[in-house]
């Protein structure tokens, strides 16, 4: 059973995954599998635990082949139990049982294809993966976050990281991340000195300079965040305000693959397929119970996707202050990003 | 000239450091210059800018050979300026200039020695090199903090990470970052309830167990702590209440030289010399100036080293949480670091 382990100082949590490693050599990534052997391929579908939610040629059985996008828990999960939630102390320390759903959002049957190789309607089949799954897991009433996310071309040394196909991850959690939590409540203080979402002034900046912008359309706005942390984030928002992923709209879909697409497209032809991470922030699930605190959120916070391509890596002075180093002004890199066709 | 910028929601700072590199294929790390190029080495001091430190043999002129430790000023620092700090809002964004210094502490006039070879003397020597150039950064007035760590076989990708020569560097900057700011107000807050440093609490809970216990002497304790962000995660602590390192006795130098030697030399033995940071957490040079909110610093907080071994990748999911993950229990890893020999 994986734990949570809290910094009695700063708060941060941590996941203790014991059943992945104990052993430090084994840390060592593996070699990728080959294509031959991948579980994520069409016809290996009895290599991965059961399907939870495909889109399927009509006709066809789940758990076999005719699928255009696949969802099942991860075989390591990184979070998992069905058991209520055991809290205790230890001294000074705060432990959490490692409760939570890890599942993995195969984005395609074909084993060589990336994300924004797929068709626009392709990719629209994901994002509805996305919203079908990020809602599932809203029922469970222990979670009170879920993140999505996908990494791409990133060697993490877990050995759920050491296979190609391309997909995207959820893993839904017992906490509100101590990160998103403050982007929460700055973004309420922000709201309450000002009664508009900080965000959508943000948009209202950037669309008016132009200076930032990597693409638009008529629904989603993609600009270098002006503070980036690393050379050509890129952040994908609704140009309507919108608190909750999970309410995306399906005449939405068709927008946003196509900025996804254009996005994740101009990068691969500028910096020549770099690993990157696609992370979305959304509002947590607690929102939907409508606690008290939480109950604003509504108002004062607007999701968005940060597509982070990682070209530099972090040493002891962005760990030791937070603040990083980005050798590449957000101007620029809008600049070449706009110049660069997406294919 | 560099520029800090602000995130204006989660309010983190970003150097955007325009002079390093504007186009995106100079991010690639260069590979590393072979030793007869080195400009740290012994006898090559006219490569590096003017000395600012030294501990040299009697009788031997600045700038020229003779030295076992010698600090200079970064060739392409991250902060440097000598002008007053301009600080502007564009919108709702908030910037300032990059003002700071930057120092390289070369530990060893060899090329191919790491620190934890050297002797306790030398080891004493790099440590109040440290403690001298600490104290001398906190006199100019316009610097609230300063960072002083070690990227050991760490490739970040800046051209000033790719040579190999065993050194240390000190950042001294015009913000505490938002970091440190968090690990202070948490500490103030536990000490406001309770009376106790959070940290000295921490020390005795460990003592009394053990289990984390990594290495001991009589005036400095180490040991993994509880919620390890990476696998081997050690911190150094001195067993007497001190917030501020600038205040290091050098009475005290000997024994955190062997400490050190022993962590690092145990990690090196265990892990195959894995790639590592080492930090310095203290108390920001605002305390001595005797502000009104940083004077209660002196007895909430505890200055340590913190010594993270890189042997996982952050990806998609700590990025998105702040969560990170470790495969190994801080006591697992403590034991095994207990069993090693430090040589």
């Amino acid at each position: 059973m994986p734990e949570l382990r809290r910094d009695p100082v700063i708060g941060y949590w941590t996941i203790v995954s014991t059943e992945r490693s104990r052993r430090p050599l084994s840390i060592t990534p593996k070699p990728q599998a080959p294509a031959a052997q991948c579980p994520f391929c069409e016809g290996r579908e009895s290599q991965t635990t059961p399907e939870l939610f495909a889109l399927r040629s009509p006709g066809s059985p789940a758990n076999g082949p005719g699928w255009n996008v696949r969802v099942f828990t991860a075989k390591n999960p990184l979070l998992e139990s069905d058991s209520q939630i055991d809290r205790y102390g230890e001294g000074v320390y705060d432990v959490m049982e490692g409760a939570g759903r890890h599942e993995v959002i195969v984005e395609t049957p074909r084993h060589d294809t990336d994300i924004d190789s797929l068709s626009i309607a392709e990719i629209e089949g994901v994002l509805s993966a996305y919203v079908a799954r990020f809602n599932a897991l809203a029922e469970d009433h222990r979670f009170k976050y879920a993140l999505l996310f996908k990494n791409h071309g990133v060697t993490t040394g877990a050995p759920s990281q050491v296979l190609r196909h391309s997909r995207s991850q959820i893993i839904a959690m017992p906490i509100v991340p101590k990160r998103v939590k403050e982007e929460l409540a700055s973004a309420k203080s922000y709201f309450d000195r000002r009664d508009r979402c900080v965000y959508c002034d943000i948009l209202r900046q950037e669309s008016r300079s132009g200076q930032r912008t990597v693409a638009e359309n008529e629904d989603f706005y993609a600009f270098c965040p002006f503070a980036a942390r690393s050379p050509f984030e890129t952040w994908v928002f609704p140009k309507t305000h919108s608190a909750d992923f999970g309410r995306l709209q399906s005449s939405d879909l068709g927008s946003l693959a196509r900025i996804l697409k254009q996005c994740l497209g101009k990068l691969r032809v500028l910096l020549d397929d770099p690993p990157y991470n696609l992370i979305l922030h959304t509002a947590p699930y607690r929102h939907k119970k409508r606690e008290t605190s939480w109950k604003t959120i509504e108002e004062d916070y607007h999701w968005y996707l940060q597509i982070s391509p990682r070209l530099t890596r972090s040493a002891g002075f962005e760990w030791g202050t937070g603040i990083h180093i980005n050798p590449t002004p957000a101007e620029d890199a809008a600049q070449l990003l706009r110049e660069t066709p997406s294919e």
